[in-house]
């Protein structure tokens, strides 16, 4: 939690922490901002003392919106330090943090980087900076920061975000779900629009769009809405010309955030319309039995890596190959058990390769879990996901509630 | 234009280009490669030579649809380059760039960083690369790399899809419009909703989703709807809460792009409902003096900050403090005349501080034009914006066309 930084920070050595790009869009600062109109900026957290947003004069409003202590970019003359540093704007850019660091008191110790901003920029700047300030030691922390680490776990108020948008999440599909079963079918058992023409994957997609901006909230990564062979393939997001059908498998994963970047949701069923196949009802019982299998297992504070073992284990008495066996695997059960929720829709704890002792399912984790099972060759596959949250009292639920079932009836 | 890459590498002395991160959302990377649905890659462009995409295995298919060279992240084997390098997943990730350099023939030269990434991802990485390839100069060139540069004019396919997003905008222009007027008032000149409660900024800011939702596009910035003393802050989004009143100035600036996070477009009016107060028409007046005077004036090929100098000196002339007189201006006209649109909102010709000789409006350059006046005091603001394109015979006009009036009569 946010709270926690302070103390990370000192079990890490570090003596402050650097922020850097816009409110929005860039989990980081949106995690320490609030989000808002703040196209760019910076913020300086020293340990032990409240942070500092540097904000440009244009987006005054929206740096005094974010209720932090704040600074007003333009004191710095960036005219004057561009004439310094030669016309080199990243020089320019690196004399002004120098002032900036000073300005807090910070000219020597272990300072991490962090948000979302260009490469080059990052490299060319911050390369910059070590120069003018060699007792500074900047410090790129990577998967495992503190920052991370802080994020791992949510207090009470980030939960009703993030509850919050599980209730747009499941809204949306259940009229999906409302929407696809009231739809004519003709012989072929391909469904049909309004209008008589095919229903296709890009006209659900459509829908489901208008529907998430109805419901207040951004799309920022899409949605994955794809079938038969589409949906044997975890991260193909479903091919637009692709007509509905019965009978096939679809894959529906949607993770919608807070207008402006904030807090995601994460959320997969797969259907089948009308009936099911055997062959693909057989997939769906195996990936709902670990499912099953493994929510029933949750404990507090379990170690993350551990229930991807157990799933591998689980699949693989089933008959499944499993990414453990072979890290190139393409059919069967293919990716990571689960990851964390937050401003990020990938964050700790991590479930695979790079985990720490710190990957556990602690008291305030928000985590996706999600089996699946994939045979692209055979036209289908299978995922099941809901994102749980982990209470102060250790208790492991959805955070929100909606049926796993595998096939609608038709209207 | 991205045929200019490996002339601009020649000059710049650059051996490669490095992009990195998603494709989507993440500008460098869309402009290679098209985006779609990879969530994290690399792409390396050699100068004379194709890009290769370098994407991971769940993504194959998103990574052939790009139509680019590709190669599958997972014949590194990240597991034993995490072995390698003691667990530092930084490591292992700078001992797998080695690896991708050696498979494309690159050992010495300077290479160019690009792509929207994390800012201490960036600099750990990095630095470990650069310290186990000594002879290849990773290069951070900031605001004037190459990629900037050949992004500056656009090609006849770059300007067809931003045309597109011209034409969604004013589609969704003209419905804001549309409902403002058929509102209705009442006596203390406040637009009233369906269900005769105030409308407020937030309704109409949810309406402005939903038509853009409508038209198939993305809203990742935002939009500014502001009345009132919000309108004389550039960079205020508008206040929520705040009611739509009669005689009013509304600053409305929207600027969607395609789904997916591509090709933008920028575009403001000011608008007053009903009626004019005098104070506003005069702002409205000397802005749309300056507008129009200043767009008549383009020519192919004039230096941007000539044209911003120019606007500064009409502004001055009728009165207006202008920031070429102060950098830290918050009333008058207090911002720079544009900037370039494409795969980012705010790209190249640059109209300020730190341009260079190439910030010029050559034959495909697609910039904003947007003088204001703002008096956040008196609680009023004016900004008059279109996107031109230059032409390949030179010709400077809007993309598309909406009519610039001040007032509209209500209903």
């Amino acid at each position: 939690m946010k709270k926690d930084l302070d103390n990370l920070m000192k079990a890490n050595n570090l003596d402050a922490l650097l922020f850097t790009g816009p409110a929005q869009h860039n989990a980081p600062m949106y995690y320490m901002t609030g989000g808002g109109h703040i196209t760019g900026g910076d913020l300086i957290k020293k340990r032990g003392e409240e942070p500092v947003l540097f904000y440009n004069p244009m987006e005054r409003d929206g740096a005094a919106a974010t209720g932090l202590k704040t600074k007003n970019l333009a004191e710095y003359n960036y005219k004057k330090l561009l004439e310094a540093a030669g016309g080199d704007q990243l020089q320019a850019a690196a004399l002004r943090y120098q002032q900036m660091f000073g300005d807090v008191g910070l000219t020597k110790g272990r300072v991490a980087l962090y948000g979302q901003i260009d490469a080059g920029n990052a490299w060319g700047v911050f390369s910059a900076l070590q120069a003018l300030m060699p007792d500074l030691e900047l410090v790129g922390e990577g998967p495992n920061s503190v920052l991370l680490e802080a994020r791992a776990t949510k207090d009470e108020a980030e939960i009703e975000h993030i509850r919050q948008m599980g209730k747009v999440t499941v809204g949306v599909v259940g009229k999906v779900a409302d929407y696809l079963t009231s739809c004519a079918v003709n012989a072929d058992e391909v469904l049909l629009r309004e209008d008589g023409l095919p229903l296709t994957i890009g006209d659900v997609k459509s829908k489901i769009n208008l529907w998430l901006a109805e419901g207040g909230v951004e799309n920022p990564e899409g949605v994955i809405f794809a079938i038969g062979r589409s949906a044997g393939v975890p991260h193909n997001s479903g091919e637009a010309a692709n007509v509905l059908r019965l009978g096939r498998t679809i894959i529906f994963d949607i993770f919608p955030c807070e207008a402006g970047g904030g807090y995601f949701y994460d959320f997969t069923r797969t259907w089948c319309l009308g009936y099911a196949p055997e062959d693909v009802q057989n997939l769906y019982d195996d990936v709902y039995s670990v499912y099953q299998q493994i929510t029933s297992e949750l404990k507090v504070d379990v170690f993350a890596p551990d229930l991807q073992k157990r799933t591998c284990e689980l699949f693989e008495a089933q008959g499944h190959k499993t990414i453990r066996q072979d890290s190139t695997l393409q059919s069967g059960y293919v990716h990571g058990l689960g990851h964390g929720v937050g401003v990020d829709i990938h964050e700790r704890p991590r479930y695979g390769y790079g985990s720490t002792e710190a990957d556990r399912l602690a008291p305030g984790t928000v985590t996706a879990i999600e089996p699946g099972l994939y045979y692209p060759e055979r036209g289908m596959g299978c995922r099941l996901e809901n994102t749980f949250w982990v209470s102060p009292d250790g208790k492991i639920e959805p955070l929100v509630e909606y049926p796993l079932d595998l096939v609608l009836e038709m209207g």
